[in-house]
């Protein structure tokens, strides 16, 4: 890797300009959020008028966390060299900027293996993993993929499966929070490609890059954890669009709309867990800092929807297609008419619609932050295309987050009809490590 | 799609500006290839020494064309806008530089289709493609994906395979040069993975883009033509690199150092078949402007290849591993010393290193634009990853190109005991259709 790349904790107010490799102080939200955010993300939600690397709006869509894009024409003088710390008070790739490459992969810790090998593990993981976010080899017998390269927005997140706890012996340490998941009427899970002992999560701005992390790690689990399931997803890369936009998913759908924000006083303990959790179902004091993932492969019936004529797909979701913006007026950030009535008295946003029904007012406040990515793996036997969303949400605690969302989607939820949960994940998240700690530390040795 | 995306045709000479969306004129090569390509590429290759988008050098390596990137820190205004026109010469995707996001699609007429369907099918393939390309919509219901965005250097490729003239009655149009391939010892092919009687390479730096012209594609085919396979692959972002740099492969080698470069005076009659063939095993009239397509899904045995320390990887290969140059020195443009000895008495470029077999001046001039894709496609069943090379090599005939170099390698080349060639494809591509002609036209009205 070059030595041009360089950890930046970069804000600013000017004019949009893509920046990277400068040193600024982080804004105090990015330094809340221990994620050292690049001055790309931040940029782009300053001009959202928010802080933190989060696009924000109000409303529904099933998945992709709206990353900031920056506004072009503004110079991007070299996507390899934004840098993405990994040492901080909340793990990177949760607040931090979507990326154009993403790998979700989950490992089972192997017979024998218990909580000593997964300590020796994870030790190995975060020596790693930190260099390579800083654009340099991981340690040993790098491969040399990404030599050229800088660490193009590289982040690495490490997560713990329900089973983790029972392999280690630390089932007095497992969170509540890791109970499965409900059953939902609409899924149809394939156990082989959900749960799993370990959960890591790769995205850069780079293929090459996000390949070369995923080989390491993977490399690094030696004998200790195999690979159970490993799903690959993308978005749309920085700069291919002139304007900062939420992101679209393969429906076509402006996707991600009402993500909570940074700069909103509640984005904190809506995403993290508290310093001091407290009350009767709260999290372990280990998952301080940390938060939930849930991971869901959405396979999209991309047939049936795009045979739909546009307004129809407008009313399933409750939102315009061109733009995201509610069906009763605005733009994208403007909040839902939901009693607004048509000429033909009809609600305009219909009762089913999806973007109704995902609403945080509509679930007792439940918020979640999605962070997704699109996947293509090509056709089906039946020639069906096997595509979708690799659904990412992010949460305090899923009992407040998904879980009351997903069960009000699966009840009456008018999208329902053009997609499949195939695969199921649920992964407590722990805290960033510090420099000289490993991640999952205060577990391991709690 | 924005209106901010131009289709360019674009030159320059001045400091390495990536100036995307400007109006220039092209450079003479790249009228000359009738692929007008954009600036980015084009000044790369000036940095180089060389102009029409590639960068060159001498020797080996077992694919990835090497696309010019950028030298960066230069400005990147706006990689969306960055366009390829699709009218032309010769089409889009064969001389034009590589980019980030590759799909490779065959198809299969359907029973019943013939001559006049196949007709309709590329002139709603073609109407589909060249406003994309464009960053404009798909005629018809477009899906949207894409819709924020610019072309994002969207190429679309159209060819033929042998199986195409049986099915569509133009068996005496069928070049000589479609012929089957020769067996090779090393070859682990999957029929269902292989030929097809139609292919379409589509290429662009944006994954959204990718797949919404893959969509687009795929639907026009309606019950003409069914898939038969499709692969995805990548290759390193725009601006990943500090440096314009030949490509890297998923072994951690730079590969494409060998490829012709346009600015040679033998590269038109190399890759393209000339204005007038002539000559007993000459292509038909129709083939005229066109290239020939060799396409190889190469799996990398990369435990086994990543298990050897570099210094055995570089003997396999005969070059450096960290900028490509000759094991007998000097840069990655410099000829190897084919006889030169190390103090051992032994060959510093052993003899079954894969540079020396394969380089053209031991292969009777055999010259072939190798322009391939990285591919990831998980892990296999016994756990090994199913990641390696869609090789694609172009050329103005096989039998000169493709087919004696990989018989040398068969016999001799140390890389073969880590790759597995599982698929393999040889396509027709005709010549740019005009404005107003769909591709292929001259085929199908012969």
């Amino acid at each position: 890797m070059t030595d041009t790349s360089k950890t930046t904790n970069s804000a600013g107010t000017d004019d949009g300009g893509r920046h990277r490799g400068e040193e600024h102080p982080a804004p105090a939200d990015a330094r809340a959020s221990g994620a050292r955010v690049s001055r790309r993300g931040v940029l782009g939600a300053v001009g959202a008028g928010a802080v933190g690397g989060l696009v924000v709006g109000a409303g529904g869509g099933i998945g992709a966390y709206a990353a900031t894009r920056p506004a072009a024409p503004t110079p991007l003088t070299h996507l390899g060299s934004d840098a993405v710390a990994f040492h901080g008070t909340h793990q990177a790739g949760i607040s931090t900027p979507m990326q154009a490459v993403g790998h979700l992969v989950a490992f089972d810790l192997a017979p024998g293996a218990g909580r000593a090998e997964a300590i020796a593990l994870l030790r190995r993981w975060t020596a790693c993993a930190a260099p390579m976010t800083e654009g340099r080899p991981a340690p040993g017998h790098d491969t040399d993929v990404a030599l050229d390269e800088g660490p193009s927005a590289l982040t690495v997140t490490f997560g713990f499966g329900r089973s983790f706890f029972d392999r280690t012996g630390l089932v007095k340490q497992r969170p509540v929070q890791l109970d499965p998941l409900p059953a939902f009427s609409s899924d149809h899970l394939d156990p082989a490609r959900s749960d799993g002992d370990l959960w890591i999560q790769v995205g850069s701005d780079d293929a090459l890059v996000a390949f070369h992390a995923l080989r390491a790690l993977q490399k690094e689990a030696g004998s200790t954890a195999r690979v159970r399931w490993l799903m690959s997803g993308f978005n749309r890369s920085p700069g291919a669009t002139a304007h900062p936009m939420t992101m679209r998913n393969l429906m076509g759908q402006v996707d991600g709309t009402g993500n909570p924000k940074p700069s909103e006083p509640r984005f904190g303990e809506e995403i993290f867990v508290p310093a001091k959790p407290h009350g009767t179902l709260a999290s372990p004091a280990w998952m301080a800092g940390g938060s939930y993932a849930v991971v869901r492969r959405i396979r999209m019936l991309l047939d049936d929807w795009e045979s739909m004529p546009v307004g129809k797909q407008e009313k399933v979701i409750g939102r315009r297609k061109s733009d995201g913006a509610p069906l009763t007026g605005g733009t994208e950030d403007t909040a839902m008419a939901l009693t607004k009535k048509g000429p033909d008295g009809e609600l305009v946003i219909p009762a089913d619609a999806h973007a109704r029904i995902a609403q945080p007012s509509a679930n007792g406040g439940a918020a979640m932050l999605r962070r997704s990515y699109s996947y293509n793996d090509g056709l089906r036997g039946d020639g069906k295309p096997d595509a979708g969303l690799l659904f990412v949400a992010w949460q305090a605690d899923p009992l407040k987050g998904f879980v009351p969302v997903q069960r009000k989607l699966d009840r009456g939820d008018a999208l329902s009809a053009f997609i499949r949960h195939e695969a199921s994940g649920l992964f407590a998240v722990p805290a960033g490590a510090a420099k000289g700690e490993y991640v999952g530390q205060r577990l391991m040795e709690s």
